[in-house]
C-alpha cells in the first residue's frame, strides 16, 4: 500500500537540488578552528543588503497602503525604472511594458519556458547547465537537448553546434551570461551568432543575465537590443538578488515582446499572483540609490576572482576552465574518479564544500565548481593549500 | 512576420484572470460621491495586517542575518510553529516535515498539481471553480473535468456524483472550503464522502482551506486528520494572506505525506528557490501573536455576511444561492441574459464591480461572485439599494 499520493512520475525521475545534497555532506558534522568549513557550494551574497535599504523598508513598513497585491507583473513604478535602466544599460529603447517583475530570476525563467514551449517540446541548453534550468523543463515534459561545449573554448558554447540540434520540435535556446556553473562571460560575438541562429530559426533566445552587474565597469555584453526585432526572438532575464543582496525577497525580472508577455502573465498570475511587494521596494530603491554600492561590492569580487585565478595559476594539478565573478569552474586532477566522489571526498577530508561537475549535466565528470562569492578574501589561500595537500 | 516569439498553445488558449478584465470595466472611469464605486470583485482583507506585525517585522529587517535564502521549504522555526497550529485546530498529529510552506496558497496549489499529475492526467473540479485552479491544469497540459452542483445543493457538491466522473486518468479531486467563488461551506459529512471516494479509488484529495479562519469559532470543519492513513490521500492547502491581511507578502503553506513533499520541493526549488524570508517572518508572527486579532476579524465579516444575507433575504429578485465570510454566489434576476453582460452593466450603470459567472467555468451565466470581505459595513445598503433599483 502506498504512503503518500502516487507522484507525477516526471517529478519522480528528476534529481533534487544537488545543493541540499552537497549540504548535507557536512550537516551536523563540527570542524575544528584550525581548518574551518569553507562552503564554496552556494552562489549567495556573503553580506546582508546595506543598513539604508533596511531603513527604507522599514519606512515602506509603516505605510498602511504597502501591503496588498500589486498588479501580476509588478509594481509601475518599479516597471518604469527597471525599463529605464535596462535601456541605459544597454543603451536601447525598451518600454516599460516589455519588462515584468518575477519572484526571483528562478521564477522569471519558469514562466518564459512554460509560455515558450509545451509537454514534448525542445529546449537548447548548453552543458554544463544551472541544474534548475535542466529540472524544470523535465518537469513539464520538455524536452532538454544538451549543447556540450569544445575543448579550449573556455566553457563558451558555438552557434553552429547548435545549429545542428534544431529540429522541428525546437522552440528556444537558453544562454546564461555570466554563466552559472562555469562563470565564462560570453562574448558579444558568440552572443551575436546565437541570436542570428534563433531569429533565422524562428525559435526564442533566452539570455539569462543574473550576473551581468558583475562584469567590468563599462562593459556592454552584447548589442542584441540594438536590433529593433530584438522582441521577435530575445526573452531576456534577470535577477535582483545577487546584485542587491536580497536572496530571500525574491526578485527578478524578465523583458521580452508584449504578447509573449501577456502569456507570462498568465502563468505569473497561477503561480504566484504578484512578485513579493517588499521585494519590489526593494529593487527599486536598489535600482535608484544602490549603483554605487553594487559597484563597490562588485569590485571586490572582482579583486577575490583574482585571487582566485592566481591561485589555480600556481597549481599545476587543477586546471581552470572558466572563472567569472562568482564561479570558478575547475578540472579536477583525479583522472577517471567520478567529480561526485572528488567532491565529496573534499568535503570529508578537506572540509571544503564544491559541486561535483555531474551535478550540472552528463559528461561533467572532470570538473568541480567553486562558488567563492561568499567567501572572504582572506579565505582563499587556505582553499589552495587544502587543495594541494589533497590527494585521492 | 511575428512580433514575438511564438506561444505555447496551451497557454495560449487560457483566457487571463478575469480580475484584470473586470478591473479594465472602470478603469479611468471618475465615480460621482453620491455614488462612489463599490468593489465587490477582489477577495482582499480591506486593512494592512496590524502595527505589531509591522513593528515586529522592521526589527527583522535591523537584523543582518534575516535578508537571504531559506530552506527550500521554509524555515524550520515556521514548519514546527504551523504544524503545532494545524495538530491543534484539526485535533490531530501533524509533523513539521508533513508541512511545506509556499509563497502563497496559488503557488501550494500549483506545486501539488505538478507533483500528481502528468499532461494528458484528468483532475475532478468542481465547479464553479477558482480560476487560477482551472488555468494552472490546462497550462499543464492536464484536463480539469468539471463536477457540477445540483439544484437545492446550495452550491455543496456531491461525491456520488464525482464517483461517475473517475477514469484511470484521473489524479485528484480538488475541494475549496469555505469556497471560492461560491463561499459555500462543505459539511464534514460532504468532505468524508469525497475523502473515502478518493481513498477507495487511490486518488489524491487537494483540499484548499485558504479560509478556514473564517469559519465560526470552534468549528471543527472535518475530522480527516483523524485518520492516521490521510497522508496516502489528502493534500492539504493553505494560505497567511487572509486571516494576517498579508496579501503583499506571499505565505501559504501545502501539508501531505512526506514523500509527496520531496516531489514538491523539487518544483519549489525551481520556482521560487524559497518563499519570501518576511512573508515566513509575518506568518510565524501571526501564528504565534495574532489569532486574537484574527478573530475580532472573523468576527466583523461574519457580520458583515449577515448584513448581506438579510440584504438579500428581503429581495425577491436577486436569489442567494450560497455565502461564506468573503463571498456570496448569487442568481441574478435577468434570465436568459449572459452573466458577463449583467456583471458589466452592474459596473457601468450601477457602480458596482463584481465578477460574472461565466467566468468561474461553464453552465455558471445565471450566477454573480460577490465579494463583499474589503467592503465597510455602511456600503452594503448601498449595494442592495443598487440592485433593486437594477432594471436590465
Amino acid at each position: 500500500m502506498n504512503v503518500s499520493p502516487i507522484a507525477n512520475p516526471l517529478l519522480a525521475a528528476v534529481a533534487p537540488s544537488p545543493i541540499a545534497e552537497t549540504k548535507g555532506w557536512v550537516l551536523g558534522r563540527q570542524f575544528p578552528a584550525d581548518k574551518p568549513l569553507i562552503d564554496l557550494a552556494q552562489a549567495v551574497p556573503g553580506h546582508p543588503p546595506p543598513a539604508e535599504l533596511r531603513e527604507h523598508l522599514a519606512g515602506v513598513l509603516r505605510d498602511p497602503t504597502k501591503h496588498g497585491y500589486t498588479p501580476i507583473m509588478g509594481i509601475a513604478e518599479l516597471r518604469d525604472t527597471y525599463a529605464a535602466h535596462q535601456s541605459a544599460f544597454y543603451g536601447a529603447t525598451i518600454a516599460a511594458h516589455e519588462v515584468g517583475i518575477t519572484a526571483g530570476c528562478n521564477q522569471a525563467f519558469c514562466l518564459a519556458m512554460m509560455a515558450l514551449a509545451k509537454p514534448g517540446d525542445q529546449v537548447i541548453l548548453p552543458r554544463p547547465h544551472y541544474f534548475n534550468h535542466d529540472m524544470w523543463l523535465r518537469m513539464l515534459g520538455i524536452e532538454p537537448v544538451s549543447l556540450d561545449f569544445r575543448p579550449g573554448s573556455g566553457a563558451v558554447p558555438d552557434a553552429e553546434d547548435a545549429a545542428a540540434l534544431i529540429t522541428e520540435r525546437t522552440r528556444a535556446i537558453v544562454l546564461v551570461t555570466p554563466n552559472n556553473p562555469t562563470g565564462a562571460v560570453y562574448p558579444p560575438d558568440t552572443i551575436a551568432a546565437f541570436y542570428r541562429l534563433a531569429q533565422r530559426r524562428g525559435i526564442a533566445l533566452v539570455l539569462d543575465e543574473t550576473y551581468k552587474d558583475f562584469l567590468p565597469s563599462g562593459i556592454r555584453p552584447h548589442t542584441l537590443f540594438d536590433d529593433p526585432d530584438w522582441k521577435r526572438t530575445v526573452v531576456h532575464l534577470y535577477s535582483f538578488s545577487k546584485v542587491f543582496a536580497l536572496t530571500g525577497y525574491r526578485g527578478g525580472a524578465v523583458t521580452c515582446a508584449a504578447p509573449l508577455m501577456a502569456e507570462i502573465e498568465k502563468a505569473m498570475d497561477c503561480v504566484s499572483i504578484c512578485p513579493p511587494r517588499l521585494a519590489q521596494e526593494a529593487a527599486l530603491y536598489g535600482l535608484r540609490h544602490l549603483q554605487g554600492w553594487a559597484r563597490g561590492n562588485t569590485e571586490a569580487l572582482a579583486r577575490r576572482a583574482g585571487l582566485f585565478r592566481d591561485g589555480l595559476a600556481r597549481s599545476n594539478r587543477w586546471r581552470l576552465v572558466s572563472l567569472g565573478a562568482y564561479f570558478a569552474y575547475v578540472e579536477h586532477p583525479y583522472d577517471g574518479r567520478p567529480s561526485a566522489e572528488v567532491s565529496k571526498w573534499l568535503a570529508d577530508v578537506h572540509n571544503l564544500l564544491t559541486i561535483p561537475g555531474s551535478m550540472f549535466g552528463a559528461g561533467q565528470d572532470r570538473f568541480i565548481r567553486f562558488a567563492f562569492a561568499n567567501v572572504g578574501d582572506a579565505m582563499v589561500p587556505p582553499i589552495f593549500d587544502r587543495l594541494e595537500q589533497a590527494v585521492a
